[in-house]
């Protein structure tokens, strides 16, 4: 067993050639080696210098800013870090850190020779990062900026279109632009085509005629077609950053005078079919394929006021649990990719629950407890757009109370043990839901979880709402709807092991195009746009052999001839 | 060159092996090898009961009324002469013809022995059917319901849900279900799922579970889970839909005495490069892949009257110009695969266009004059979501004025030409918007063509309109985004030519999956999700090993072995 807490990030992820080694996401900014994060209160500026012989695997290079998920990597510990550590901080400054080049993107090379999977996997993360980008922009009083200062080309311009202001230098030669598509065959795949005509507006032509143009747009065209906010000569290009982040940051409602927790390294003990965390642990089931997934509830004195909240920092439970999940669902997503069911499980006392997050109810307009609430948020989120089937079992001893019974509402299906198990002292399965279900933490489209499940029936959210607050045993939670199944203690263990072995029994391919279908009914947003319609016409491109076909225009790419393409349309 | 209006359609689509032989869409209810339609006003009544020898192919037998393209060929024809042939039919029921079957889907055998674009391509047009169920529901008072008198399985239950009532026969062995996940390892195809949650409002875990379920759910059951309903003992079954349908007609809102139009044979000269209409011609320039699609305005002097309208039938230009822009759209999209460009032209007077147009306006509230509008509603929304790219020249001699400028609009760019062509005597070319593009032909996502174009910039959409009825000449138009190009006579012939070269030599995959992203900004609509989400995610299943592969699930259904799953989640 191996404690992973003392070893760098970079033996894990870098230098590993085609070796398959555990992927892992910790590091901290004295780690980085492709940005470097300086802080300037009120401003802070991230910059992009990738060490070209530092990705993931040996067998590419990222050469010209381009990037492979070990890039990225830092950038998403840059933008959460950013938040729970630099409350002084009100604009976030991206820019390049070479010379003509902001950002060439996705690394071709890595693209070429990744599995689809991973590719899949890789955009998916991407993407929840540039989301996490917006939702500081938005939430968080944290705008971001990108100071375009050289070509910003592919990703490098979707980096850029994640943040709220683009501002481009103009010197004759530095454009923005999506090449994918003439030089890839492939779909920009980060978010790109949504954000152009759903997040800046470009008119859906001239999105179409920049997105085929393999030079992109540049200079005073490039603010016309709305694809930056303002164009800056050289000489004036940093003065020009400097007064938009001032500017920006006048406006923020981040707090006077606060203290930043410190992320502390997160302890993790990890052998081949376990990873246990102070709150969280995961066992693999490989037989069924599936994953364990238990969350505990906390424990002693309940913390109830910001000031113990601050003092607490990362070993406040409400924190701690958030950042053991997240980190649980990335490994076992890139590194466990055929362990197809997770299986959710809350234990503890709900009361202790329940105590925790009265601190996020009462005092939601505290900066700590406001990052805490969107953390859940945007971690709950990445369990629903995890591409794997969620179950959620509610036995007795478990917890799932409040915001710990998001993970019930999560679950493609669930299981609520009725009545008492014999063999066991512990009290009977309850499920309570609170306020924090009604709202405090949307889905991608825009709804709570509760709110989906209701979707088209109001007479059945009210009635939930008349129950919150409310110790409601399995077959009340089946009568409003809010579990699936109810076996006794007699049938329990044979209906959920059939049910884990039926569902590993199916196409892991069919299971996750349902999932993501029925998952978010109701209205859609950007966020639902570009990870179930961008995402999923991608990953149908990235098989197709007029992409990674052996003519194919990713394999092609760099040899000096051109690909050649099946014509068909489809 | 072959005149077609005298060749019955099976020899066209029936019994033709694997020759590849011509796709055509022209039936009557005369000819239908697979649905018997029996009208006693106010209800007609379809019955499917397919002839297993009259497939598209002779490779598979349509056993159980299982479906392929013959099939719902024939039930667009019907959706579409019901509803301008028949104003007296208030409601619709659709029944099975065989015993303890309504409908089994898709035929496998057929899915697993088709090309991957035929399979797309089935499923797009299967998807617009339905629509155009749910659209004489919505818009033309003639509701449709599905009389389930046995087994609706995958396909079958979509027919059903495509409906606006569905009635179960409760005999203790029919079912509904949707097997595709757990049988063939892929997704219902044509909007199962999509309508589960945002149509029938069935709780996404239990809709988990039914999808999941290989026998599906009957009785009682059914009725709770929302999967139909009603559910009716077979003694009683007959008598309650007749009920029902009596029911729903009264509420209709379809004309009393009006007469029928005859929808008549389309007359299309067809050659190996060329398909001509009366008003419409299609000319294909194989060299840089583009079909050349001309309407041409009306001539003579025009309809203003509903009776006028009535008398014309279809011979009048509003609807005769929309059959065979459909028909041809059709033609092209399953016969001309390899032709990527549909390029759109407009010639004659725009007066003419603008005459012909007012009946459309001044008596909406008439039924032809509704059923008109709708036709073109559908038949834009088909251009819309057809995987091509859509160019649009705007040339002296043009009437892209209001009905016919929806096709500038519609396009991924356009060319117009600023200033007089010297060589001919045509006048300069205009651009003419009216009331018709400002909300009468509604895209998939609900909003118009224009609104679409401008989301997101209210001002240019109020600049726009504030510019209705006014010939605009290059210049206002580009000034009001409205156009993409605006080259002189000078450069015209090259920069087009280049255009269709350039685009000629994109991926076909790629460029079909940003015009997907690109053309439905703004909101979602369940028909949104159904062709940019539901479909993407289909499509990319129906490329992957587990479904198509020598070991998936397709492939070896009905062998007797088990597929072979790659188990990693993507």
């Amino acid at each position: 067993m191996a404690t992973e807490d003392n070893q760098p990030t970079a033996e894990d992820t870098a230098h590993v050639g085609t070796e398959r080694r555990a992927i892992t996401f910790d590091t901290e900014p004295g780690r980085y080696r492709h940005w470097d994060l300086a802080i300037e209160a009120p401003v802070a500026t991230l910059t992009m210098r990738v060490d070209p012989g530092a990705g993931l695997r040996d067998d590419y290079e990222l050469k010209l800013n381009s990037y492979d998920l070990a890039v990225d990597i830092e950038l998403y510990d840059a933008v959460q870090r950013l938040r729970f550590e630099r409350p002084e901080v009100r604009t976030v400054v991206v820019t390049g850190g070479l010379d003509n080049v902001f950002c060439a993107g996705a690394n071709i090379q890595m693209l070429a020779t990744s599995t689809h999977g991973h590719k899949v996997n890789f955009c998916k993360f991407t993407n929840e990062t540039r989301n996490a980008i917006e939702d500081a922009t938005a939430h968080s009083g944290q705008t971001w900026i990108a100071a375009v200062n050289g070509t910003a080309a592919g990703g490098g311009y979707e980096l850029a279109l994640a943040c709220d202001e683009i501002i481009l230098v103009d010197d004759r030669s530095s454009s923005v632009s999506l090449p994918e598509v003439p030089l890839l065959g492939v779909l920009p795949g980060t978010g790109g085509l949504t954000r152009m005509v759903d997040k800046r507006f470009v008119r859906r032509d001239l999105a179409d005629v920049f997105a085929t143009r393999t030079e992109g747009v540049k200079g005073s065209q490039a603010v016309e077609w709305g694809l930056v906010d303002t164009v800056v000569p050289p000489s004036r290009f940093d003065d020009v950053v400097r007064e938009r982040a001032l500017a920006r940051a006048a406006g923020s409602r981040r707090p006077e005078d606060a203290t930043g927790i410190s992320l502390d390294r997160l302890h993790v003990e990890i052998d081949a079919d376990s990873m246990r965390y102070e709150w969280v642990t995961v066992t693999i089931d490989r037989a069924v394929g599936a994953a364990h997934i238990t969350v505990r509830a906390p424990h002693g004195t309940p913390i109830t006021t910001p000031d113990e909240l601050v003092d607490a920092g990362p070993s406040a439970w409400v924190l701690a649990a958030a950042r053991q999940l997240d980190d649980a669902m990335l490994r076992l997503r890139f590194n466990e990719t055929a362990i197809g069911t997770w299986v959710l499980r809350a234990t503890g006392d709900p009361a202790d629950v329940l105590a925790a997050e009265t601190v996020l109810r009462d005092h939601a307009e505290h900066w700590l407890v406001n990052e805490i609430r969107h953390y859940w948020t945007r971690t709950l989120k990445r369990l629903d757009l995890s591409a794997r089937t969620l179950v959620a079992l509610i036995e007795p001893g478990s917890c799932f109370a409040g915001l710990l019974a998001e993970l019930a509402l999560a679950a493609d299906r669930s299981f609520m043990l009725d009545g008492e198990d014999p063999d066991d002292q512990l009290p009977p399965a309850t499920l309570r839901l609170t306020e924090a279900n009604d709202g405090w933490f949307p889905m991608s489209n825009g709804l709570s979880r509760l709110a989906t499940r209701c979707w088209g029936r109001d007479d059945a959210l009210h009635a939930v709402r008349d129950r919150l607050d409310k110790d409601l045993a399995a077959v009340e939670a089946a009568e409003c709807g809010l579990v699936t199944f109810t076996p006794d203690d007699l049938d329990w263990d044979d209906e959920v092991r059939l049910a884990l072995e039926e569902r590993n029994s199916f196409s892991p391919d069919a299971l996750t195009g349902m999932e993501a279908n029925y998952r978010f009914a109701g209205p859609e947003t950007m966020e639902t746009k570009i990870f179930s319609r961008l995402s999923a016409w991608q990953n149908w491109i990235f098989q197709r052999p007029n992409a990674v076909g052996p003519d194919g225009a990713l394999r092609r790419f760099g040899t000096g001839s051109r690909p050649s393409f099946d014509r068909a349309r489809v």
